[in-house]
């Protein structure tokens, strides 16, 4: 390939994986077929997705693995100003797993489309167990959370719903708030924010008060699961 | 419509709703066309799911509407038990909330699919609108969330927050467990369930399981969002 048919061939990748994830995230995995992504994408060639990305399943996989690419940046930054999982405190290992999340939605701005993407991504069952293990299962990920784990905790069904619990708050109200500011609904995001005043920096907002949310109400699920005498 | 005739119509749209849950809990919306869906409840017309249901989105609807009548039967039965939701503790409107989910799970055995078919109806751009205001907002669930909002708050933002992570935490939460449940994967459901032993006793005390370590996790949640200062 030359450097031009190269940087074409990124491009037209690039612009189906939006067009894909702005369909999906909108119009659900049902309602939309390859074929119409690749013309929303601008590509004249009826077979351009297949081409790039073989099947729909492989382009769902190259859009997650590039925003845990995106996520994992964050994650690994706060890590490394917090120190090692174990040296944390309980919340700030929280904080870890929750804010990537809530930063990489501010880095895309407003509307994105990957938080309702992901949210139709974890329940699809053809691609659940990959998003799960690939996209949510990193290893920085596992260290946050086998830190978490307490040395006289046996039940690995508890652990893994613990987790379970966590991830699908995170996956979900994220999805929940995308959905509201992309539609101009501000009751949802806090009485501060005026009707339409969904502007980057509110979003912003919107989006930290989300983050202290997810992470005040996951300190508190863990806390009281693990004082339950059960 | 005759006696029998009528009677036939009754079991052919029983027989359509059985095969859609099933086939889209396992395949999802977009992998499951309505005519595999009449195929599979032995329909030999072509458009019978047309003929009783008119559309995917009211077959869909369909189906909600019964499973939320079973399960308001139990959310009824227990709070006639427990008394005004104003005068339960915290911890028994919880239980009014979550309980009536899991009761119903039990009563539908082991395969079900109603969990996995609610968790990905829940994030289908077409359907979570109508799943979320009439599945999940009954009127008995509003009076138990109204009965937990405290006189000095509000901010309504921070209310629906809460109702969503509990409702986000049920539904998949409850998914999780049916598909660990029909493959036959105990890890997740405890350790005191052997391999091989999902029997229906043993299902109904992971069920049950589920419901008290959610009933833990919304109260601590819940308490948590309560005191922080935010």
């Amino acid at each position: 390939m030359t450097v031009q048919a190269s940087a074409r061939a990124v491009t037209a990748r690039s612009a189906i994986m939006r067009a894909a994830e702005r369909l999906y995230a909108t119009e659900g995995f049902a309602g939309v077929s390859i074929r119409q992504i690749g013309e929303a994408a601008g590509q004249r060639n009826k077979s351009a997705v297949q081409y790039h990305f073989t099947s729909r399943d492989e382009l769902v996989k190259a859009i997650l693995a590039e925003h845990a690419e995106a996520m994992e940046v964050h994650r690994l930054a706060m890590m490394s100003r917090l120190g090692e999982p174990g040296a944390m405190s309980p919340r700030d290992r929280i904080r870890c797993v929750v804010l990537p999340h809530i930063e990489h939605h501010i880095d895309l701005g407003v509307p994105s489309w990957y938080g309702r993407f992901l949210a139709q991504v974890v329940v699809e069952p053809a691609l659940r167990e990959y998003a799960v293990s690939v996209h949510l299962e990193r290893p920085s990920l596992r260290r946050l959370y086998d830190a978490t784990r307490e040395p006289g905790e046996p039940d690995p069904g508890r652990t893994a719903r613990r987790e379970a619990m966590t991830r699908v708050l995170i996956v979900h109200m994220c999805a929940e708030l995308e959905r509201d500011l992309a539609a101009g609904d501000t009751t949802a995001v806090g009485r501060d924010l005026a009707a339409g005043d969904a502007t980057a920096a509110s979003a912003a907002t919107a989006w930290r008060r989300l983050g202290d949310d997810l992470v005040t109400a996951v300190c508190g699920l863990l806390g009281a699961l693990r004082s339950d005498p059960r």
